[in-house]
């Protein structure tokens, strides 16, 4: 007998049909004599509807009744779930966060979940009971309900998988799986079937949007083996893992791609300690997130090249600031926001030598220029111009022999 | 210093710019120096909305899991008002049901609030908060959710200003008060300024849907005086009180009528102890409302004539339940589906001759017929034609100086 915790996003549960058929995916799991315990998102559109409420009430809408506002959609589509098990013959109940509890810390609308208590749940599951659990939301030291962020209810069902020592974590969404690629831009991009948990934040950091990087986090730190799974079509998932157990000797497990970067080269800037700092102060202040920095120390040593990438949104903003900067001094700086990260993941590059070469060697059998490079243990990035990502993924996806 | 509390209704509270407008009530009495709470339904239609997906989910959804649905409604609208008054620079916050608790017993659905944990209410208001109280809900001593049934709201109101000793008790809705009969059916109708509770009673039974039956009698149970406004119009509302205080001499409060009653006349029933009950046990089972029931006891004692009404909707299966009772005996049935329900009420008839006669004269000046006559202490009810109706409340408004 597995205890399993089955989560349900948005989409899954968008419609009164929408909760009719995932009750039958939970029905499933029960009649294979299993432990279920169930975490589901607020029906989508709810939380987008209520948040458009608040900001038509105020333009700074208190943050603690925003958490109060917003946790009601979880309520809502949990009592929906468990009517429509009860309708079906199956022993079934909602618990709201508060009624457990699941204790948070950390400041609304961005707290973190600190302990779950599962006495209650533990009961009600031995009793052959399937519990409904709202997921996004917990309550902190004062008893005022808290909001997890956007994305939360995956954090819910990772630590509900901790707490009630689940066997299982599966994630159900409106996507099959994590691809080798994104399969809107490369048709021969293929379902990954187990990718490490850093191997996922990379992907998931770099644009794939099938899981929120701090819920992999979540889930390596607790080691909770997470499946992802489409509750649209019947198809085998994604595992997340930090086993090594039947994985492939796959050196690169994806490659994902940026769209509407912009880059911005500052060149002669007079070298100090804390030029650097002095640059990005007011960038971060002004939440404008940097993301490839590249430093070129000049040969004479007292000025440097500075390049870096940011979102192409930001790019006149970012402009006016660096140049209203007083304490920095340089030659010339130049942009171009016609430019696109290219990056390939795998933890098999940490022991496979001559992955960069491979990668710059393919690049360059189709003439694709590499604007900047930057590497971590498990990922190589090249910026490229954008009119060459499409070309540059489906070199590397077939040097990489992911198609 | 005046503690007040304000119960604001679903239609007072619609819309976004509803919200809006009734912050600037709550304004105008903190400004007044005055300690202020606020008891909130949920935003009209969401409801019922939250109702039918229930519905959609299931024929027969769990009662439960229904309050936990529903009671949402009142979570939402009470964080946009505090919400609301924080922006508008008040110190407000949103208290749900569970969070203070409000504590209930009884049915699902069907709750009854038993007590109101004021504490951090006295706390909050003491330092100049506006403390926003989901009403229409609580908890039960199973920590589950539980909601009072329609218009609940206002009990919540009222019992809230009994734990917290308010020196007013206030109920926005979208009348403006109570009227001495429906303003809509008789031009000349006034408004009531002040009304007792038992009055109320009788008003609230006989279909003025200012107020819930059930509410009046918390309020007269716990002496709260209530007084019932428009949030949409600035008007002087109708206080609803227990206090003999400044009552003008009327006799007769209010007149009140009915619309779409029928009348059912068994003659020639076998007399025997247990035959009322014999014939309205299967209509109680089928949850038909027996209203007026007449009993005539025939002169050989052998056997009775009883007549009663109905509501017109319940005839055909009323006729149908009669008529397959083998359990009576009677020699004629005849059933009249256009009659009305006309009733003067007023607690100054208690003290004063002739108002049974200054009544039957009034209608009998117009030529209207009497079907059937049913009084209370405070209250006189006849049974008319449904075509008379609106001549009897004419008239009778007129003799007992109401116009």
């Amino acid at each position: 007998m597995k205890t399993i915790v089955l989560k349900f996003g948005g989409t899954s549960v968008g419609t009164i049909d929408r909760i009719k058929k995932i009750c039958k995916i939970i029905a499933f799991y029960k009649k294979k004599r299993n432990r279920v315990l169930v975490v589901s998102s607020a029906m989508s559109g709810v939380t987008n509807d209520l948040v458009n409420k608040s900001k038509l009430i105020s333009n700074n809408f208190d943050i603690a009744e925003y958490d109060v506002l917003v946790s009601t959609g979880e309520q809502v589509s949990c009592a929906l779930i468990a009517g429509r098990l009860k309708h079906d013959g199956f022993k079934s109940r909602s618990w709201t966060s508060w009624q457990l509890p699941i204790s948070t810390e950390g400041p609304h609308a961005g707290a973190r979940i600190s302990s779950v208590r599962v006495k209650e749940l533990n009961n009600y599951i031995k009793k052959g009971g399937i519990p409904i659990i709202t997921g996004f939301q917990g309550i902190n030291n004062k008893l005022r309900i808290t909001t997890i962020g956007r994305s939360g209810s995956d954090a819910t069902a990772i630590m509900l998988a901790k707490f009630i020592k689940a066997d299982e974590c599966i994630i159900y969404t409106d996507v099959d799986g994590v691809y080798t690629t994104d399969p809107r831009d490369y048709k021969k991009a293929r379902k990954i079937k187990k990718i490490f948990y850093d191997e996922m934040l990379e992907m998931a950091s770099l644009g794939s949007k099938v899981m929120q990087p701090t819920s992999v986090q979540d889930a390596k730190l607790n080691n909770i083996d997470i499946k992802v799974k489409s509750s649209f079509i019947s198809r085998s998932g994604t595992l997340i893992t930090g086993s090594k157990k039947s994985f492939s000797n796959q050196i690169i497990t994806g490659i994902s791609s940026t769209k509407n970067d912009a880059k911005i080269t500052i060149v002669g800037v007079k070298d100090k300690p804390g030029i650097a700092a002095s640059i990005f102060r007011p960038l971060s202040k002004n939440l404008i997130n940097v993301d490839m920095v590249v430093q070129n120390i000049s040969q004479n040593g007292k000025e440097t090249d500075l390049t870096f990438t940011i979102k192409a949104d930001d790019l006149k903003k970012t402009e006016k600031l660096i140049k209203k900067n007083k304490s920095i001094s340089y030659k010339k700086i130049s942009f171009d926001k016609n430019v696109s990260k290219v990056s390939i993941i795998g933890v098999g590059m940490i022991t496979a030598p001559g992955i960069t070469y491979r990668m710059f060697q393919a690049l360059a059998s189709k003439k694709i220029n590499i604007l900047v490079i930057s590497t971590s243990e498990i990922k190589i990035s090249v910026l490229v111009s954008a009119k060459n990502v499409k070309k540059a993924v489906a070199v590397l996806h077939k040097e990489f022999k992911l198609d």
